[in-house]
């Protein structure tokens, strides 16, 4: 079985230039050896849950490289491979580390579902450039380029700090920790908290960086099943019959990629659980502030009297992703911790960003941009919802998220999401099969649509194009044999 | 024996706010329990290599705040922990990591010779302005915005790509990545090479970020001198007669602390022992740009036919600290990998700030900068290097680099740097003693004088009174023991 990585959803790339630069690495590392044959385009799209389609176009950039020669009815074989000079045996050297997922560019389809992050049509440039001119132009200039602290540029943190004091999320036993956005968050907290073999849950589907950042330490995962409203607590309170978990990463609002919101009652619970287990609660916060309907719930943080819950938001799903400032908010001693390993991480987080952002925000110019993406992601929101219940066969259910970024479509079991990812690629749709996201329980009928990028009328097509798309597999499925009843919708 | 960990000389916060954070973690961590008894001034003093003015200094803070309290003739007491009403036992959940070092903020004294970075008034502010302006009214800015590729920001990486294959640093075989700084540099290097155990050959005395990179993989790490120029290569090949090191890095060209250069023919006996040995070789080269005098030597990257060394570069030391922006250059392989772990360290590097320097570098400005660092680099080197002349005693010694931020003095070995260091900020100078650098060799009686951020009037001053201060202690020696002669300069 050839060793694919993990594929990054949010970068967008195609597929298929992923999974070239995914074998073109095994190639030129020399973990496949010239001469020898690749797996059948059948054989290794099963294996990835993809098309053949964009398993033959891998192949095909490959061999247009002279890395890959196809011999027909024989296969493909290794053309290429330990031509380099070196002297060091970078394939042993590498051993044990996974395979990589470089970041091709992106093209760019009809209706692209397949990423989780704002349109940057919506980006505020003129407002951003207004703020980065008071910013270079301020009396802080020159301290903003000198080296700065592990902790964070001071104003920003203590504006960050106040804030959460003033929402009651930052207690007293408090501190902050101001990240190169969330990714950090999950490295940091995975090197201080999680040992080689200990046991770490995540929530099931999750976003692949979350569980890429805690894999890397060697933990053992298990997913926890997403229901319709969040985290499922019975299925959560089963596994802690027989498992002793260092933590729990959660994300309370617009899971990615659901779209579920844990609902008060169950954040309590949630709390009670944990705290009963000794199970160290991280609470993942990047979308609640892209609630674009109901009232907001309390975090889960601002509910937990001990204080223990670690808190991570961030600046890039409500400003720029370009701009990579997130924070942590947790007990002190924890907050050292992570500081130290910050510092050897990365010495600190870039200040000119951190001091630009904390402008935006102290201008009321973030407040403002953030009440411009609630209604343009309520419109998208809308239409997404609207769209889906018009186009989508009634056997195919779908979350009905207030807010975030994406949706989660469950397809009767007998149709395959990876499979007809192709026809939708043909049609200039793309999305994300479920099975990217899964932590213990891949589920090959589900996909996640992610609707914040595009505008309305993009999402409609898209819809449409993929409800078509379903229903004509569903109709040649039920030709072939009696359909599978679709399960209870999470 | 207190677990006081590795102090960031880097951050400039004095050392007595270090270590009160030090000891302040430990007590609210549970891992000083209530009650216990700190160790006397005199004892931590000496564990430490601190004077114990310093260490009064620390316990008076921890007093003011009422962690602590003393009993005459008793010592001092714990008298705070516990009282935070968390659940999780942080203590135990942390233990095994490191402690923390917070950095403090920075007073302000008269010569400081601690800190290894530029002054911030040579900063052209201006220039920087322009250049940012130019990128947030250019074509690019909405892509800046966006999320960007864990490989770099595109632009930035074709050019340094192309310059260093202009260089001839870069060869066919090589890839690139930009990192936040060389100190992500350092850590992904770590994690994606060394694993728990194996051996790391780094400098000794070396720059405490690059120890406490490799240490937190859990590697073994062993020093091997410097000498007047660069490593000592004998010493090496001592080492490697039994030992099977996984990787050794070392600065070329001034480094970081003893200002000391491999001449060219010692670049080339290193490439042969290392590659003779299958050690990988690190070259960290963030100094090689500020060479005030004589000609630049090619570096082992560019020497390397095989293509096999790793080459580490930066932004930080000739343009802005504060930006985190630094690459590295190495077999194409490798770079795929760390790329890999990069994405899921911080998914990729600040996009403003690539732009940003990108753009100052393609104008030129970055040259014109980087001349007119060269003008006050050279000044200051001279200053220093006359400054020592002149002031220290003669059975002091120190190296003559010509080029980079530092320098080193060894004292004859019956004086302390560490003790002797308290008298000098008494004056208003300050210095970092030699063991803060130290591998497996701490030096109690060596120095590191960094140069590059002050003027040339308060580098006369500060050195003036270091060799007065030196000159009084070892009259103070000599009359009471008979005096050690100084060991061979390295």
């Amino acid at each position: 079985m050839l060793p694919i990585a993990t594929l990054n959803p949010e970068l967008e790339a195609p597929l298929y230039r992923q999974l070239h630069a995914n074998i073109k690495e095994l190639i030129e590392s020399g973990r496949l050896a010239d001469g020898s044959r690749l797996p059948a385009t059948r054989e290794l799209a099963g294996q990835l849950g993809l098309n053949r389609t964009t398993v033959s176009a891998a192949y095909e950039l490959l061999e247009s490289e002279g890395l890959i020669s196809g011999h027909v009815g024989r296969g493909s074989f290794v053309t290429r491979s330990g031509t380099l000079k070196n002297r060091v045996n970078w394939r042993e050297a590498l051993a044990g580390s996974a395979a990589s997922t470089p970041a091709a560019p992106a093209s760019t389809p009809l209706a692209s579902f397949s990423s989780s992050r704002p349109s940057e049509l919506l980006f505020p440039l003129e407002e951003f450039r207004v703020t980065c001119e008071e910013v270079i132009h301020g009396p802080e200039a020159q301290t903003i380029l000198q080296l700065g602290s592990p902790s964070g540029y001071p104003p920003l943190r203590r504006y960050l700090h106040e804030l959460a004091r003033t929402e009651g999320v930052a207690r007293d036993s408090d501190d902050i920790l101001i990240t190169s956005g969330c990714q950090q968050a999950f490295s940091l907290l995975q090197s201080t908290l999680v040992r080689h073999g200990e046991t770490v849950l995540l929530e099931d589907p999750v976003y692949p960086g979350m569980r890429a950042a805690f894999e890397r330490s060697g933990a053992r995962l298990i997913g926890v099943p997403i229901g319709r409203n969040g985290l499922d607590l019975e299925a959560l309170e089963r596994i802690l019959e027989h498992e002793r978990p260092r933590l729990l990463a959660v994300t309370s609002n617009f899971q990615n990629p659901t779209g579920a919101t844990l609902p008060l009652a169950a954040r309590k619970s949630l709390l009670r659980i944990t705290q009963a287990a000794g199970v160290i609660l991280v609470e993942n916060d990047i979308y609640g502030a892209l609630a674009y309907e109901g009232e907001p719930i309390p975090s889960i943080k601002q509910l937990d009297e001990t204080g223990d819950t670690i808190l991570l938001r961030s600046f890039s799903k409500i400003a720029f992703p370009g701009l990579r400032v997130g924070w942590v908010i947790g007990p002190r001693p924890l907050i050292e911790k992570l500081t130290e390993a910050k510092q050897w991480s990365d010495l600190h987080t870039d200040q000119l960003s951190q001091a630009i952002l904390l402008r935006f925000a102290q201008s009321g110019r973030l407040e403002q941009h953030r009440r411009r993406m609630l209604a343009s992601g309520r419109e998208r929101l809308h239409a997404v919802l609207a769209a889906c219940e018009k186009h989508l066969p009634p056997a195919v259910e779908f979350t009905r998220p207030r807010g975030g970024m994406s949706l989660w479509i469950r397809l009767p079991e007998a149709l395959d999401a990876g499979e007809l990812l192709a026809r939708a690629e043909r049609e200039g749709v793309t999305y994300l099969p479920g099975r990217f996201f899964a932590v213990t329980h891949p589920e090959a009928n589900s996909l996640r649509i992610s609707f914040a990028g595009m505008a309305p009328d993009q999402i409609r097509s898209g819809i449409a194009i993929l409800g078509r798309i379903f229903q004509n597999e569903l109709e040649r499925v039920r030709a072939h044999s009696p359909l599978t009843e679709a399960p209870a919708m999470v």
